[in-house]
């Protein structure tokens, strides 16, 4: 049971050429039979409607001040404050609506760290339009992470959809790079901030982590590599002491089975692939991306711009109606309101 | 519907001390309920009986000279080729068992390449039991592709599940020695066998196959990582110049899920953790692990020997099953009487 947010959540709309704006617009009008959480989208009204235009409904808009006008708006109208303006023009990026676009992340963000806004869920941009307007970011979630504070390195990434929770300790690097950016520093870090996350936002009280190993077999005893047993292994002793519910390192390729599955809250990965291949392959078009460890609630769906179907009506609401309900639950369990 | 192999498959003991005998004592059981095609076990009746006594029944066998004696047998009992002896020790592996493993595992791969018997299936070994009594290969598969005269490059490992068939190019080796093992050659050579097994014993007459990239998200245009485009882009497009049905380097996180699945009939992967994750997320205890490029057909059950509860009852008969049906079925199609 999803419960309302009383100040609401803030989305930003993305980049407008990308599949944001039309789905925003139709997450409103399913708010009743999906029970949506009430949120408000940052960015331009006369574009939302523009969108949904195009994917065939008239969006009624609500142009608010601040996010406190939400909740009495939302059932009648999408909530919008408006920060800039851009034609609606769907698989054609450009620099205005990464203009725009940016304007959005940057006020939806500051909402969230304000406490204006319940949580942060942003739609996807495309790194390489926002890089022409002068975002300098790696990815939205740096951009996020700096604005609340917090060391980048400190930002933690889990894609959690009904079947899986997942941590990949490195993420966006090439693979070669992987067992040199390892350390047992980073695995100690990264797994224990996502452990107090999942107890302080997710309702897991003391989460069952699996840690995988980065070589076959985890490596079997050092006959094929040396990372398990001397990086990993160390980093796992670590949280242990510490007092977290840890094992591993464990043979990747059996940890994702259903009965495996059922003996752990969340999967801490190495590398990308390790991590999303079984995300994706159980949970695909239901993962969402959480950023951990900041002080504020961001969540994202797990899918990007999609230029090439914007506008045609075909994309799936589900991910990004995922990545609502689960910031609503948060938000609801820091308040108090959800076990 | 599986047909019977009229000169029956030979399977291999395994490590005895493992949970090959009484899986291969139990399949016999469940000859006409699971149709199960004719096989013989090489190697020793009255340790299979022991075996079938420890988990609770008797198991009646008759030894056999030759292959072309199973199919008369096998309604009434277990035909077995002795070729040794061992005490029946569960858990408890030494060097007499060794022995005796090693022996079947040579008498039954010899059984296949001189066309006695239709197929070879292997129980699961210890390699490090088997390496005490000699055995210097690095697993069963090399040991099989020198007793076929093939090289053992070009025996090419396929996990073959309900809802997937995967090769991995690379197989047990280090994640960080991945990169520098790839090159193009390679992926043409594993890829271009794996296809020709599939049009001659899978009756897949024009395998759709889907290649992933090594780096997160194929590389992204070499933004993470050259080798997707430097190695495994070329070796997609020899491919494609041979006449295959190749697709790729693809993005590995979204090549898994049912509606990718959909789309090809086999995915080359890139190292074994990207290979086995999904295969064993989606068809645990369902895996075949089938070595192409043999001229023999050679199957093994993708488990290993689980000394742990050898002689329990408690090992799942599933995979070894199905390595059972896939080399009954493969062998069929080499005859002509399965499409």
């Amino acid at each position: 049971m999803v419960r309302q947010v009383p100040q609401g959540l803030a989305v930003s709309i993305g980049d407008p050429a990308g599949i944001g704006p039309e789905l925003i617009a139709r997450l409103w009008t399913l708010r009743r039979e999906e029970a949506v959480p009430v949120f408000a989208c940052v960015g331009s009204a006369s574009l939302l409607q523009d969108a949904a235009a195009r994917v065939g409904f008239d969006l009624p808009v609500a142009r608010i001040a601040a996010m406190e006008q939400a909740a009495g708006a939302f059932d009648d109208a999408l909530p919008v404050i408006d920060v800039g303006d851009a034609p609606y023009r769907p698989g054609q990026p450009d620099a205005e609506g990464a203009a725009l676009g940016l304007a959005s992340l940057s006020r939806a963000a500051a909402l969230a760290v304000s406490g204006e806004a319940g949580a942060l869920v942003t739609a996807p941009i495309a790194k390489a339009e926002l890089a022409k307007v002068g975002f300098t970011h790696p990815g939205q979630t740096e951009f996020v992470a700096e604005a609340c504070g917090t060391a980048p390195e400190d930002a933690v990434m889990m894609l959690a959809g009904p079947s899986l929770r997942v941590v990949p300790v490195t993420v966006h690097v090439p693979l070669a790079r992987v067992p040199h950016l390892l350390n047992a520093d980073l695995i100690h870090r990264r797994t224990a901030i996502a452990a107090r996350a999942l107890a302080r936002d997710f309702g897991i009280s003391a989460p069952r982590i699996a840690v995988t190993g980065l070589n076959p077999h985890a490596g079997e005893a050092g006959r094929m590599g040396g990372e398990d047993s001397a990086i990993i292994a160390p980093a796992v002793e670590r949280l242990r002491a510490d007092g977290f519910d840890v094992r591993g390192p464990l043979p990747a390729d059996t940890m994702f089975h259903a009965a495996a599955r059922a003996t752990y809250d969340l999967a801490v990965c190495m590398y990308h692939d390790q991590a999303l291949i079984p995300l994706k392959a159980l949970d695909f078009d239901q993962g969402v991306n959480v950023t951990l460890g900041l002080p504020i609630i961001r969540t994202s769906p797990d899918h990007g711009t999609a230029f090439d179907i914007a506008g045609t009506g075909r994309a799936h609401v589900g991910p990004m109606l995922a990545a609502l309900r689960m910031a609503g639950d948060c938000a609801a369990r820091r308040r108090g309101d959800l076990a």
